[in-house]
């Protein structure tokens, strides 16, 4: 019998967390794992060799984006989105249904599909289900999305209901299409804040059966406690030997709340978008460099961090050249929010191994209680 | 006696080229010599250690800039210039006459120095040689230029004659303000197009006796024949055993012209705004990045170029990255164009070396007829 797709090789005593590893066909990566954002085939401002020197094991990229430009044809021609980009490790595409939404004002859904017009030019498109996967066929990622329709939130039941089941429905047409046996369809739940569609939505998609499964629809935003019952609820109705992905979250402490909800899968612009706005986050919470206190400041960013960064430049430096916009800064920035982030997982799954998680949990939220974690606009955000 | 400062290895014998080195505080770097321009304290988009990495062996900042931000009390407070950017190895100053000159809208000359509004906010300034002179010592850079008037070209004779001479008094004013033995402070001649001019520049500014001189003034630009004639003229004024530094200049052909004058330092924005505007020298040209053809173009962008970008990426990616404005695309152009100018310096070297310079020069000019060369902009260029 081949090896396992997924290993879990250790449970956490007082938690759901798990520490394990996930095999694709551009290699494993170790779980819990974080996924850097690199939207349009290249993650802003690094290059894969970077990524790759500060412990990136898999990254993501967006379907809808590469369609639009530069066309799913052209990255298929290159040899795939990996020879494309020049990434030899694992890749994730999303399916696009989250851009759809999000990114295409004029957009109208139907049981086929969605059509609506590219944010770049104002043409017209349609993706359905079908042509979601032959697009990340053609893009060739490892791990690639159903097509959903990403639930709002706040949504009423009786949206929230239909959409979730529009989903399942897609996705049995996502799987129907997928015929590439190298790429792994993973399944996405949604069901908003309503507990029995969650469930619902779960067992109903896990019983198309896919490699790992999503949780979609989750923002930590408007109402916190609300969607961290909500994550705690869900993600332990999914079967425990798959890989689990909570999409598009988050600040440091939702990935740590998630983890501990058995989560093994993250990926958020946050970091990434966060350093080209000047708010890193460091060790004794986030520093916003374009603050007066740091122009004659000559120590690091974060003093107890190994990132090229911390190791050569100062904070009057760093804010000088934000203060500038010199390309530089968002480099630096971006390099040390992502070895961060990076950092906070390879620390998530010792503590798992140590049997220590609780506490790097406990540690986390007296940072955000203490209110160094907050959020860069200013909101306080608890756990 | 202690070794000397400036040693002429070889000198070509078909043309006033040479092959030296130059010793400065920082260490040693090898002429003729390329110094990348870090405006702002950065050379855009590069890390000091990728500049290193690409052979890059002294580098140019900004009086004028740095200056007006972060402040050079604050680069002074950093440890000065090296410490503050983190590059150990030479570094060079310009004075900031060029930029009083060519940014500041709302200037005025007098005898005593230059008040100007920033272009920042608008404040009102004063820089006299003096002032430029304790600027460049805050900074802390391993040569340092005379604060002098670069005079416009065209100029007529009346005020490029009391331009050149107002330079001369400025020279002797910079000269006995500057105090630090560790920092070498070169004399910059100018004379616009005039020959006698530029003879008595030449003959005044060496009596004062510095480590090194500057050929000023000098654009290649509009008339181009005149400039070469002008260059060709002054260099040979200029003292043998000491370095010559022609500033500002220029596209590959200018700088080989240079060199057969006895020019032995250059500096020139052209190779990183050339890669920020996605205008690449290639080995067989300009490469304009968005032009589509490149669009699934899945080669290097110069097959004979052992850069990074060229190891690593088509020219249907870096299209790709261009046209969606990714920081990336600066990043891969900009390292690419300056390995092409440090890369043209070592081949050059090199050939004065193997008395094969005059064909390098050939080679170049035949690049140019062809067009190969043209300008960005789309003029032809002639040698």
């Amino acid at each position: 019998m081949a090896e396992k797709r997924f290993i879990i090789k250790k449970e956490d005593t007082q938690t759901l967390a798990r520490v394990g590893k996930m095999r694709t066909a551009h290699g494993i990566f170790n779980t819990p794992a974080f996924m850097p954002v690199g939207t349009r085939a290249t993650v802003k401002t690094c290059t894969p060799h970077e990524l790759k020197g500060i412990g990136a094991e898999i990254i993501l990229s967006n379907t809808y984006h590469l369609y639009l430009r530069p066309g799913h044809d052209i990255v298929k021609q290159a040899g795939g989105l990996h020879k494309f980009m020049c990434w030899k490790g694992p890749i994730l595409t999303d399916s696009g249904g989250y851009q759809v939404y999000s990114l295409s004002p004029l957009r109208s859904i139907s049981e086929e599909g969605v059509s609506f017009r590219s944010q770049i030019d104002g043409r017209k498109h349609f993706i359905s289900p079908e042509k979601a996967i032959e697009i990340q066929n053609a893009l060739g990622a490892d791990i690639i999305m159903i097509f959903d329709e990403c639930t709002p939130y706040p949504s009423d039941y009786e949206y929230a209901k239909n959409s979730m089941e529009l989903t399942l429905r897609w996705a049995e047409r996502c799987k129907k299409a997928h015929k590439n046996p190298h790429q792994l369809l993973f399944g996405i739940t949604q069901g908003c804040v309503y507990k029995d569609l969650r469930k619902k939505s779960v067992e109903a998609t896990v019983a198309l059966d896919f490699p790992g499964y999503a949780v979609g629809g989750i923002s930590v935003g408007e109402n916190k406690e609300l969607t961290y019952e909500i994550l705690a609820y869900t993600t332990p109705l999914l079967p425990k030997e798959k890989p689990r992905y909570l999409m598009g979250v988050g600040r440091p402490e939702d990935i740590v709340y998630g983890v501990s909800c058995g989560i093994d899968m993250f990926d958020c612009v946050l970091p990434t978008r966060n350093a080209r706005n000047g708010a890193m986050f460091t060790s004794s919470g986030i520093v916003k460099i374009r603050n007066a206190k740091y122009k004659t400041d000559f120590t690091p960013l974060d003093p107890n961090c190994n990132c090229y960064t911390c190791q050569n430049f100062t904070r009057a430096y760093l804010r000088h050249l934000h203060i500038e916009n010199e390309i530089l800064a968002h480099r630096l920035h971006t390099l040390h929010n992502l070895y961060f982030y990076l950092n906070l997982m390879r620390g998530i799954r010792q503590a798992i191994l140590n049997n220590t998680f609780a506490k790097l949990k406990d540690d986390i939220n007296a940072l955000v209680s203490l209110g160094a974690l907050n959020s860069p606009d200013g909101t306080k955000q608890r756990l």
